[in-house]
C-alpha cells in the first residue's frame, strides 16, 4: 500500500512522541474530552462531520506547545485557561488541515480519509469554516480580545503563506528567502502564537510571553524543515519509496533549494526546464542528485541553528515552563534523529 | 448572453436601492474607503486577490443594516463604531460568498467572474479564509469580545445552514420547517447580528438591541424569500429565461415547496421521481405547473408576514434608528414590488 509522506511523517512523529510526553498526558486527555464536548455546542447539521475530523489522531503538537509554555503559570486557574487555549489553537489547526487537503487533493491524513475525500470538497470548505468559527467563538470566552486578535492574525498569515506557495506551483522560485517567508507564515506563526498566548493566559510576565513566542517561531521553522526532510528522505530510506510528494506539487523545499544552489548552472537549468515541461522522470533524477551532495547534513545544520535560537530565546528565564519547553525542543530534535538513523 | 438569476437579483436590487438610500450614502462611501484601506494591512501575497473581491459592486446591504440600526446612537463616536462593524460584517459576508461560489460552481457574481473562476477553487478557499480572518481581527478591536463572539457564532451557523442545504441536494426535503431552518441559519443569522450589534456599538439600550436583532432576523427571512422568488420569476418575466438555477442545484425553495404541497399526490410523486432521475425537462415542467397555481401570491403573503414581524419588533421604540430601519424594510418590500410589476 502506498503511504503518503504526510502519514509517514506523522507515524515517525507519533513514535517519537510516545515515550516522552508523559507530563502533559493528563492535559491531552482533558483536551480531547473538551474538544469532544464542543461537538454538542455545534449545530446538529455539522456534528457528524466534526466528530469525524476530531477522530483523526493527530499529535496535538500545538496544544502541547500551549500547555508547556504556560506550564504551572502564576494564575490559579492556569490549567483551565491552557485547556481552552489549546482547544482554540487545535481547532484552527484542524480547520487549516481540512482546507489544505482540498488544495492538495490529498486522499488520506493520519491513515484516514481526508474530510474532502470523505464528504466532498464542497462540504469540506464548510466544515473547515465551522471549525474556524468555533475556534473564534471559544477565543471570545477569554476576558480580553487578545486571543481573538492573535488567532485571527495568525490564520490570515497562514493563508497568505499557502497562497504564496500555491501560486509558486508551476513556476520555480528557488530563493531561500521565499522558502523561509512561506514556512514562517504557514507554520511558524501558529507555533509562535501558541507559545506566546500559552505563557500569557497562564499569567506569566509579558517579557516571558514574548520570549516564548520567539521560541515558538524558531521551533516552528525547525519543525517545518524536519517535515520537508521527511518528504524526501523518510520514504526512501524507511519504506523504499522514491522522492516524496512535495516536488510533485511543485513545492521546492529546503533540500531541493540547497541542491539547486550547489548544482552547476547548466545542469540546474536543464533540470528546471525538464521540471517545467512536466518530465515524468524528473523526481527520480532530483532524488539521485540529492544523494550525490551532502544535502541532508546541510539541512540538519540549518535545523539545528533554528533549535538553538529557540532555546536561546528562553534560556535567560527561570520560569517553571522553561524545562518543559526545552523538552519539547528536544523531542523535535529526537524525531530528526530517528530519521537520520534509518 | 445568459444572465444568472443571482446577477439578476442584484440588478433588481441595485435599481431598487438607487434612489432610496441617500441617508447612508456618506456611510457607504466611507465604508468602501475603509475596506480599501484594509488591503494594505494584509500580507502582500493576498492583496491583489482581495482587491479583486472588493471590486465586486455588491449592495452592501448588511453594512446598511448596521448603519441604520445604530443610526445616531447615543455614543459620541457612533459613526466610527458603525463603520468598523459594517466592515467586519461585510468581510464575513464576502468570505461566505467566495466560499459559496466554490460550492455552487458559479461562474459570475455581480456580472464579474467569481473568485473561484478567476483564481481557481483552491485559491478561493484561502481567499475566503483570509477575508474571514481579517474580519475577526477587526472585530477584536472593539473593547469587549462580544463582536468576535457574535460574528463567529453567526458564521458557524451560516455554514451549518449551507451544509444542511448541500446534503439535501439529490434528495428532496419538501418540509417547510426544513426550508425555514436553512434560511434562518444561512441568511437571517447575519442580518440579526448586523442589527443587534449595530444598535449595541452605537450605544443604544440592551432592550432596543434585542428588538433590532429580532427585526434583522425577520427581515433576513423576508429577504431570502424575495431572493428565492427572483430565481423563479424574475428571469422568466424580465428576460424571457425559463426556471432558475436553484432547482437545477436541487434547492427546493419556498415557491416549489408550496407547489408540491398543492399538487395532487400522484402528480407530486411523478415530478419528484423524474427530478431524482435527473430528467432534463423537469425544470420546464415545474415552471409550467408553478404558473397554474397562485404560488407567487402565496409566497408574497408569507414574505409580508415576515416584514410585519420585523416592523412590529421595533415599533414600540422611539430611538432615532427606528425610522431608518423602517425605511430599509420598505426598500426590501419595494424590490418585491418591482418583481411583481414586471
Amino acid at each position: 500500500m502506498p503511504v503518503s509522506s504526510k502519514s509517514e511523517a506523522n507515524a515517525v512523529a507519533a513514535a517519537g512522541f510516545a515515550g516522552i510526553y508523559d507530563p502533559v498526558k493528563p492535559y491531552l486527555a482533558k483536551l480531547d474530552a473538551f474538544l469532544s464536548s464542543q461537538i454538542a455546542e455545534m449545530e446538529p447539521e455539522v456534528q457528524a462531520q466534526v466528530r469525524y475530523v476530531f477522530s483523526h489522531s493527530g499529535k496535538r503538537l500545538r496544544p502541547m506547545l500551549v500547555a508547556y509554555s504556560g506550564w504551572e503559570g502564576p494564575k490559579a486557574d492556569n490549567f483551565e485557561q491552557l485547556l481552552r487555549l489549546g482547544a482554540v489553537i487545535e481547532l484552527v489547526h484542524l480547520a487549516t488541515l481540512v482546507h489544505d487537503d482540498i488544495l492538495d487533493e490529498a486522499d488520506t491524513r493520519h491513515r484516514q480519509k481526508t474530510a474532502a475525500k470523505k464528504f466532498g470538497s464542497a462540504a469540506a470548505v464548510l466544515i473547515g469554516d465551522v471549525l474556524f468559527s468555533h475556534a473564534l467563538k471559544l477565543a471570545a470566552d477569554f476576558p480580553t480580545t487578545e486571543v481573538c486578535r492573535a488567532v485571527a492574525l495568525a490564520t490570515a498569515r497562514a493563508c497568505a503563506g499557502e497562497i504564496a506557495q500555491t501560486y509558486q506551483r508551476g513556476e520555480v522560485n528557488y530563493d531561500r528567502k521565499f522558502y523561509f517567508r512561506v514556512i514562517q507564515l504557514k507554520t511558524a506563526e501558529l507555533f509562535e502564537v501558541s507559545c506566546r498566548l500559552g505563557a500569557e493566559v497562564a499569567g506569566y510576565s509579558e517579557a516571558f510571553a514574548q520570549a516564548a513566542g520567539l521560541f515558538g517561531r524558531h521551533l516552528g521553522i525547525a519543525y517545518q524543515i524536519f517535515d520537508d526532510l521527511v518528504d524526501l528522505y523518510a520514504d526512501e530510506s524507511m519504506i523504499g519509496k522514491t522522492l516524496g510528494t512535495d516536488l510533485e506539487k511543485g513545492k521546492f523545499t529546503l533540500p531541493l533549494l540547497l541542491l539547486l544552489e550547489q548544482l552547476p548552472a547548466d545542469e540546474r537549468e536543464t533540470l528546471l526546464t525538464r521540471f517545467k515541461a512536466g518530465d515524468e522522470n524528473i523526481a527520480a533524477d532530483f532524488s539521485e542528485r540529492l544523494h550525490a551532495f551532502p544535502i541532508f547534513e546541510a539541512v540538519v545544520e540549518i535545523f539545528e541553528a533554528q533549535l538553538s535560537q529557540a532555546n536561546a530565546a528562553i534560556a535567560p528565564f527561570a520560569e517553571k515552563a522553561v524545562p518543559a519547553m526545552q523538552q519539547i525542543a528536544e523531542l523535535v530534535r529526537a524525531q530528526l534523529g530517528r530519521l537520520e538513523r534509518n
